[in-house]
Protein backbone atom coordinates (compact mmCIF):
# COMPACT_ATOMS: atom_id res chain seq x y z
CA UNK A 1 0.00 0.00 0.00
CA UNK A 2 1.26 3.77 -1.28
CA UNK A 3 2.53 5.77 2.27
CA UNK A 4 0.94 9.09 2.79
CA UNK A 5 1.51 11.94 4.53
CA UNK A 6 -0.40 12.99 7.24
CA UNK A 7 -2.33 16.39 7.05
CA UNK A 8 -3.62 16.36 10.62
CA UNK A 9 -2.77 14.65 13.49
CA UNK A 10 -5.80 12.70 15.83
CA UNK A 11 -4.71 14.59 18.65
CA UNK A 12 -5.10 18.22 18.01
CA UNK A 13 -8.09 18.30 16.60
CA UNK A 14 -12.03 17.98 18.02
CA UNK A 15 -14.16 14.76 17.11
CA UNK A 16 -16.52 17.28 15.38
CA UNK A 17 -15.32 19.07 12.70
CA UNK A 18 -12.55 16.96 11.73
CA UNK A 19 -11.29 14.88 8.74
CA UNK A 20 -12.82 11.43 10.18
CA UNK A 21 -15.88 13.28 10.37
CA UNK A 22 -16.25 14.80 6.95
CA UNK A 23 -14.83 11.18 5.74
CA UNK A 24 -18.34 9.96 7.54
CA UNK A 25 -20.14 12.38 5.70
CA UNK A 26 -19.70 10.38 2.63
CA UNK A 27 -19.13 7.30 4.48
CA UNK A 28 -22.51 7.69 5.71
CA UNK A 29 -23.36 3.53 6.52
CA UNK A 30 -22.83 0.05 5.73
CA UNK A 31 -24.64 -0.12 2.26
CA UNK A 32 -23.32 3.38 0.92
CA UNK A 33 -19.38 2.18 2.19
CA UNK A 34 -20.18 -1.41 0.09
CA UNK A 35 -21.35 0.68 -2.67
CA UNK A 36 -17.99 2.61 -3.11
CA UNK A 37 -16.42 -1.18 -2.30
CA UNK A 38 -18.01 -2.79 -5.12
CA UNK A 39 -17.89 0.17 -7.54
CA UNK A 40 -13.62 0.11 -6.81
CA UNK A 41 -13.81 -3.27 -8.96
CA UNK A 42 -14.99 -1.26 -11.73
CA UNK A 43 -18.50 0.52 -13.32
CA UNK A 44 -21.61 -1.35 -12.50
CA UNK A 45 -25.09 -1.78 -13.66
CA UNK A 46 -27.81 -1.47 -10.81
CA UNK A 47 -28.70 -5.10 -10.44
CA UNK A 48 -24.98 -6.45 -10.33
CA UNK A 49 -25.02 -3.94 -7.09
CA UNK A 50 -27.88 -5.63 -6.23
CA UNK A 51 -26.79 -9.10 -6.44
CA UNK A 52 -23.09 -8.17 -4.91
CA UNK A 53 -24.66 -5.94 -1.61
CA UNK A 54 -27.22 -9.28 -1.26
CA UNK A 55 -29.15 -7.73 2.04
CA UNK A 56 -30.56 -4.14 0.92
CA UNK A 57 -34.22 -3.32 -0.88
CA UNK A 58 -33.83 -1.90 -4.41
CA UNK A 59 -35.02 1.57 -2.81
CA UNK A 60 -32.24 1.54 -0.07
CA UNK A 61 -30.09 1.04 -3.16
CA UNK A 62 -31.15 3.81 -5.30
CA UNK A 63 -31.40 5.57 -2.28
CA UNK A 64 -27.35 5.76 -1.11
CA UNK A 65 -26.43 5.66 -5.56
CA UNK A 66 -28.48 9.06 -5.81
CA UNK A 67 -26.47 10.50 -2.52
CA UNK A 68 -23.07 9.27 -3.77
CA UNK A 69 -23.78 10.90 -7.04
CA UNK A 70 -25.11 14.46 -5.69
CA UNK A 71 -21.72 14.31 -3.79
CA UNK A 72 -19.75 13.51 -6.74
CA UNK A 73 -18.70 10.17 -5.58
CA UNK A 74 -20.10 8.26 -8.68
CA UNK A 75 -21.77 9.20 -12.21
CA UNK A 76 -24.60 7.70 -13.50
CA UNK A 77 -25.19 7.04 -17.07
CA UNK A 78 -28.05 6.00 -18.81
CA UNK A 79 -27.31 3.86 -22.19
CA UNK A 80 -30.05 4.54 -24.98
CA UNK A 81 -30.59 0.63 -25.64
CA UNK A 82 -33.69 -1.43 -25.24
CA UNK A 83 -33.98 -1.44 -22.48
CA UNK A 84 -32.43 1.24 -21.28
CA UNK A 85 -28.18 0.15 -19.70
CA UNK A 86 -27.84 2.91 -16.22
CA UNK A 87 -24.03 2.12 -14.99
CA UNK A 88 -23.03 3.55 -11.85
CA UNK A 89 -18.94 4.34 -12.09
CA UNK A 90 -17.03 6.14 -9.57
CA UNK A 91 -15.77 8.97 -10.34
CA UNK A 92 -11.94 10.54 -9.61
CA UNK A 93 -13.19 11.63 -6.08
CA UNK A 94 -14.73 8.26 -5.54
CA UNK A 95 -11.70 6.20 -6.49
CA UNK A 96 -9.57 8.47 -3.76
CA UNK A 97 -11.94 6.79 -1.21
CA UNK A 98 -9.91 3.44 -2.16
CA UNK A 99 -7.14 4.11 0.41
CA UNK A 100 -9.79 4.46 3.24
CA UNK A 101 -11.72 1.08 1.79
CA UNK A 102 -7.92 -0.35 1.95
CA UNK A 103 -7.56 0.17 5.48
CA UNK A 104 -11.24 -1.16 6.30
CA UNK A 105 -10.18 -4.55 4.20
CA UNK A 106 -6.67 -4.89 5.96
CA UNK A 107 -8.13 -4.47 9.75
CA UNK A 108 -11.55 -6.52 8.77
CA UNK A 109 -9.25 -9.50 7.50
CA UNK A 110 -7.17 -9.71 10.24
CA UNK A 111 -10.48 -10.08 12.65
CA UNK A 112 -10.78 -13.88 13.81
CA UNK B 1 2.30 6.70 8.05
CA UNK B 2 3.44 2.82 8.46
CA UNK B 3 3.06 0.55 5.31
CA UNK B 4 1.05 -2.75 6.18
CA UNK B 5 1.13 -5.80 3.64
CA UNK B 6 -2.28 -7.04 1.89
CA UNK B 7 -3.64 -9.84 3.01
CA UNK B 8 -6.90 -9.69 0.17
CA UNK B 9 -7.60 -7.93 -2.55
CA UNK B 10 -11.10 -5.83 -2.95
CA UNK B 11 -11.65 -7.37 -7.00
CA UNK B 12 -11.22 -10.86 -5.83
CA UNK B 13 -14.01 -11.17 -2.75
CA UNK B 14 -18.21 -10.04 -2.74
CA UNK B 15 -18.62 -7.32 -0.98
CA UNK B 16 -21.11 -9.03 1.56
CA UNK B 17 -18.81 -11.15 4.24
CA UNK B 18 -15.58 -9.61 3.27
CA UNK B 19 -12.98 -8.03 5.70
CA UNK B 20 -14.41 -4.46 5.03
CA UNK B 21 -17.85 -5.50 5.57
CA UNK B 22 -16.34 -6.67 9.16
CA UNK B 23 -14.97 -3.73 9.56
CA UNK B 24 -18.11 -1.95 9.44
CA UNK B 25 -19.63 -4.18 12.24
CA UNK B 26 -17.30 -2.56 14.34
CA UNK B 27 -17.58 0.68 12.98
CA UNK B 28 -21.44 1.14 12.77
CA UNK B 29 -22.30 4.31 11.98
CA UNK B 30 -21.22 7.86 12.99
CA UNK B 31 -21.02 7.91 16.70
CA UNK B 32 -19.21 4.75 16.76
CA UNK B 33 -16.26 5.59 14.69
CA UNK B 34 -16.33 9.04 16.46
CA UNK B 35 -15.89 7.33 20.21
CA UNK B 36 -13.09 5.53 18.74
CA UNK B 37 -11.57 8.29 17.09
CA UNK B 38 -11.51 10.19 20.26
CA UNK B 39 -10.24 7.68 22.11
CA UNK B 40 -7.42 6.77 20.53
CA UNK B 41 -6.16 10.32 22.07
CA UNK B 42 -6.55 8.62 24.97
CA UNK B 43 -8.77 7.40 28.00
CA UNK B 44 -11.50 9.46 28.53
CA UNK B 45 -14.58 9.97 30.99
CA UNK B 46 -18.29 9.75 30.14
CA UNK B 47 -18.38 13.86 30.01
CA UNK B 48 -15.07 14.50 28.29
CA UNK B 49 -16.52 11.95 25.93
CA UNK B 50 -20.01 14.15 25.65
CA UNK B 51 -18.76 17.23 24.89
CA UNK B 52 -16.38 16.07 22.62
CA UNK B 53 -18.61 14.63 20.55
CA UNK B 54 -21.03 17.20 20.66
CA UNK B 55 -24.59 15.67 19.15
CA UNK B 56 -25.91 12.77 20.72
CA UNK B 57 -27.54 12.34 23.48
CA UNK B 58 -26.41 10.63 27.12
CA UNK B 59 -28.23 7.53 26.09
CA UNK B 60 -27.23 7.22 22.39
CA UNK B 61 -23.39 7.39 23.89
CA UNK B 62 -24.23 4.76 26.40
CA UNK B 63 -25.27 2.27 23.98
CA UNK B 64 -22.46 2.82 21.65
CA UNK B 65 -20.02 2.45 24.45
CA UNK B 66 -21.95 -0.91 25.36
CA UNK B 67 -21.42 -2.24 22.24
CA UNK B 68 -18.17 -1.79 21.92
CA UNK B 69 -17.55 -3.26 25.40
CA UNK B 70 -19.01 -6.23 24.06
CA UNK B 71 -17.25 -6.53 20.92
CA UNK B 72 -13.76 -6.20 22.61
CA UNK B 73 -13.03 -2.57 21.66
CA UNK B 74 -12.75 -0.67 25.14
CA UNK B 75 -13.07 -1.14 28.84
CA UNK B 76 -15.00 0.06 31.17
CA UNK B 77 -13.21 0.93 34.64
CA UNK B 78 -14.89 2.10 37.56
CA UNK B 79 -12.26 3.89 40.10
CA UNK B 80 -14.14 4.04 44.13
CA UNK B 81 -14.33 7.43 44.61
CA UNK B 82 -17.27 9.51 45.47
CA UNK B 83 -18.93 9.86 42.98
CA UNK B 84 -17.51 6.78 40.95
CA UNK B 85 -15.23 7.86 38.56
CA UNK B 86 -15.92 6.09 34.92
CA UNK B 87 -13.28 5.57 32.70
CA UNK B 88 -13.43 4.28 29.01
CA UNK B 89 -10.38 3.45 27.37
CA UNK B 90 -9.38 1.16 24.17
CA UNK B 91 -7.98 -2.20 24.23
CA UNK B 92 -5.27 -3.27 21.93
CA UNK B 93 -7.75 -4.47 19.42
CA UNK B 94 -9.23 -0.84 19.35
CA UNK B 95 -6.03 1.05 19.46
CA UNK B 96 -5.55 -1.42 16.27
CA UNK B 97 -8.10 0.68 14.63
CA UNK B 98 -6.04 3.65 14.26
CA UNK B 99 -4.86 2.90 10.64
CA UNK B 100 -8.85 2.90 9.57
CA UNK B 101 -9.39 6.17 11.25
CA UNK B 102 -6.19 8.05 10.17
CA UNK B 103 -7.09 7.12 6.60
CA UNK B 104 -10.65 8.36 7.18
CA UNK B 105 -8.80 11.71 8.34
CA UNK B 106 -6.57 12.01 5.61
CA UNK B 107 -9.27 11.77 3.58
CA UNK B 108 -11.15 14.34 5.32
CA UNK B 109 -8.40 16.78 5.26
CA UNK B 110 -8.29 16.57 1.75
CA UNK B 111 -11.40 17.63 1.14
CA UNK B 112 -12.50 21.31 0.25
Amino acid sequence: METKARTADLSTVPAIGCGVERTLRVLDGKWTTLIVRELLTGPKRFGELRTALGGPSAKTITDRLRVLEHQGILTRTVHAEVPPRVVYALTDRGRSLRSVLDAMLVWGERQG
